[in-house]
């Protein structure tokens, strides 16, 4: 039993609820950029997703250049988007 | 007074000593890519560059998915490569 990609619908659902993260061209991925004052501020966000990402097992792919930090969430054992990657976007927009 | 960009015959040395990074198209910046057991191991390494790059004030672009790390230095005050970026890919190196 592999976890599965979210319906149109929970997708839609779950985009109105998130805010400001945006839906790949595909649906099968959601994106967001954050800004912070500098490196230091940016890692520092970056080290909380990371224990969150090792404690839910799901990993975020992104990337990170001086004060800026950008994050892809989808689920590649679903093909999609998954519940787990809402989980993990709602808590990082609580940081 | 900023920091200058290597020269051709500095930059050919620096990279035959760094060895496993690859000189960008533009020869502008560096790359190296990284692979770790997985995503803890590779955010320690993170960790561990992001620490150096407080220190040293010069930063790279990084990427990272599950237990791959992919760096690019390069410097942007010189326009190009600079002694920095060498100093830091050496450092990088050793860990």
């Amino acid at each position: 039993m592999g976890i599965s990609a979210l319906t149109d619908s929970e997708r839609a659902q779950a985009l109105a609820e998130l805010g400001k993260w945006t839906l790949r061209d595909d649906s099968k991925a959601i994106s967001r950029s954050f800004q912070f004052a500098d490196f230091n501020e940016a890692f520092g966000f970056m080290t909380r997703v990371a224990l969150l990402a090792d404690k839910m097992d799901h990993h975020p792919e992104w990337s990170n250049v001086y004060n800026r930090v950008d994050i892809t969430l989808t689920t590649h054992d679903a093909d999609g988007l998954s519940e787990r990657d809402v989980t993990m976007a709602k808590a990082i927009n609580a940081y």
